[in-house]
């Protein structure tokens, strides 16, 4: 199948060299915002188009990766472009996913494309093991813990302080938590019980330490919540120790079954990733193998991973999976 | 939605629990082939039948649940019952399912009816975590590791052997080759260096224990290719120490992403399962749910998990599920 990449940023890298690795796939452009001459790709022989160009790829292409953010792109870029392609998304706003998801059928249903948002890890794989889990253990609670991982967000509200030149910031689950969950005791954790918070800092010379220490952990939603812990460190540093974008994360859920709830079972999924943004987007190629086979059966409008058999994903035949992977 | 039971064994009763957890569902009946006077169930006022006199249920009864053996019941049941009712059944032997899925999926579609065969947690479960592993990291490899849990198989061989009154038979992964996968190293593995087998074993007074314990461990395809510890106690121990059905297990993919393949990525689903019976029906019910709404969307054959999207086994609705999941 034919891919196109719509920006070219961390995930639009992370999406070629997925495709690198799928032999039904095939590269056909990169399309970008930014003037196409100042954009270098991966792939030998493959244009860098700018997005005024994308409807001449209409019938070149059968699905279009959207590799944007979903505070301001996505939410714009993926109904725009399901009247024209087959599309994928990583939107990540939970909180918005229910209107993205309106807006977006809307559009692939008029247009007769399939659009597949909210594609990744969490939202994504996680949401599945969320969800699988909880169809199995109805009589149970789940967990989900981030990290030991970079949280791009947190490193740039500590970048915006005054004083500061970098930051990375770690999102770490707490091991005592992890392991009442674990125990099946079905703890009731706040926030500061699941997730302490690690930051590593450059600031300029002269700078007021104890003042950005206190400004970052005394900051309303970001880290007040949380222990955070706060490590000044040297630029060479950042960059030796810091440069990776590590992520992962656990599901968990403990529930119960008998006939007076006397077993107990846990289900655990975990995720330790090396490139947030490269196992992202190899999720969103898996989805997009699954938006072409779907958008091939006649299936139109917007779906979820809930919506989708997992053998869509999947470069075996049906024969081929019940062999080898049942 | 109505359900029937067939076969009143450790699965049955699991089955007969799991309803007890899901407000959507109803037991109708439970199906024996033994005289239905003898036959005592956990649920009020719901009837015992004889499989002879199944028929008569045909239009009570939205799903059937297959609740027999894998040697010698389901091969014939699935393919039977599949003529008159939606059925699900945890047909797992793994070598035989693609002759399996076919005698079942002529006969489903041949009366209109929907089959989901080989659910459980290996196969099912473990099965859907593999697969979406290897579509997520096509670069990889998987292993699965079962365990520690009870395999009756096992237990029943120890039993067959002369002077042996009764036994239990743990299958337990290898910490050091569970480690070196979770490191990524994507070893190679022998059977002895994924499992070992621990027996507990109650013999007659009087037996010879060398030779007992001999036996076990040269025991072909069951004992002689592991690393297998062989603990003799008394009829008490067994009953007091050893009389839960648990097991479990992990399926780990390794995989590489990156234009190089520099980036590893861990992906890790396991379970602890305090009754392996139960946990097995808890997924057989939520399987159940999915044939039916399958079956009034019209659907009509043989479908594994892989075939189902996640979203039919809820009992939440597409809107909750984005809403709380997502």
């Amino acid at each position: 199948m034919r891919i196109g990449i719509l920006g070219y940023g961390n995930l639009g890298r992370g999406v070629e060299c997925a495709i690198k690795q799928n032999e039904d796939m095939e590269l056909v452009a990169v399309f970008t915002r930014r003037d196409p001459k100042s954009v270098k790709i991966l792939t030998p022989d493959v244009p860098v188009a700018n997005i005024s160009d994308i409807l001449e790829y209409k019938d070149k292409i059968d699905v279009l990766i959207l590799c944007g953010g979903s505070a301001t792109d996505l939410p714009v870029q993926t109904p725009e472009y399901a009247k024209y392609f087959n599309v994928v998304d990583s939107f990540d706003t939970h909180a918005k996913i229910p209107e993205h998801f309106a807006n977006v059928d809307a559009a692939a249903k008029e247009a007769g494309t399939v659009a597949v948002i909210s594609v990744g890890w969490d939202p994504g794989m996680f949401s599945l093991n969320r969800m699988y889990a909880s169809a199995l253990l109805p009589d149970g609670k789940d967990y989900t813990f981030w990290g030991k991982g970079v949280s791009q967000g947190h490193s740039d509200a500590i970048r915006r302080i005054e004083g500061v030149v970098d930051a990375r910031q770690y999102t770490v689950p707490v091991p005592e938590a992890l392991s009442a969950v674990r125990a099946g005791d079905c703890p009731q954790l706040t926030t500061r019980q699941k997730h302490t918070r690690e930051c590593y800092v450059v600031v300029e010379d002269g700078a007021d330490k104890a003042r950005i220490e206190n400004e970052i952990k005394t900051m309303p939603n970001y880290f007040a919540d949380y222990d955070t812990f706060v490590y000044f460190i040297t630029l060479d540093e950042l960059k030796r120790d810091h440069s990776g974008i590590p992520h992962g994360g656990v599901v968990i859920r403990s529930g119960k079954t008998g006939w007076n709830g006397e077993n107990t079972h846990i289900i655990e999924y975990s995720l330790k990733l090396d490139s947030n943004p490269e196992f992202t987007t190899s999720v969103l190629v898996a989805y997009a193998r699954a938006a072409y086979r779907l958008s091939c059966e006649g299936v139109r409008g917007c779906k979820t991973v809930f919506d989708i058999a997992p053998a869509y994903l999947s470069s075996m035949s049906g024969e081929e999976l019940r062999k080898n992977l049942l």
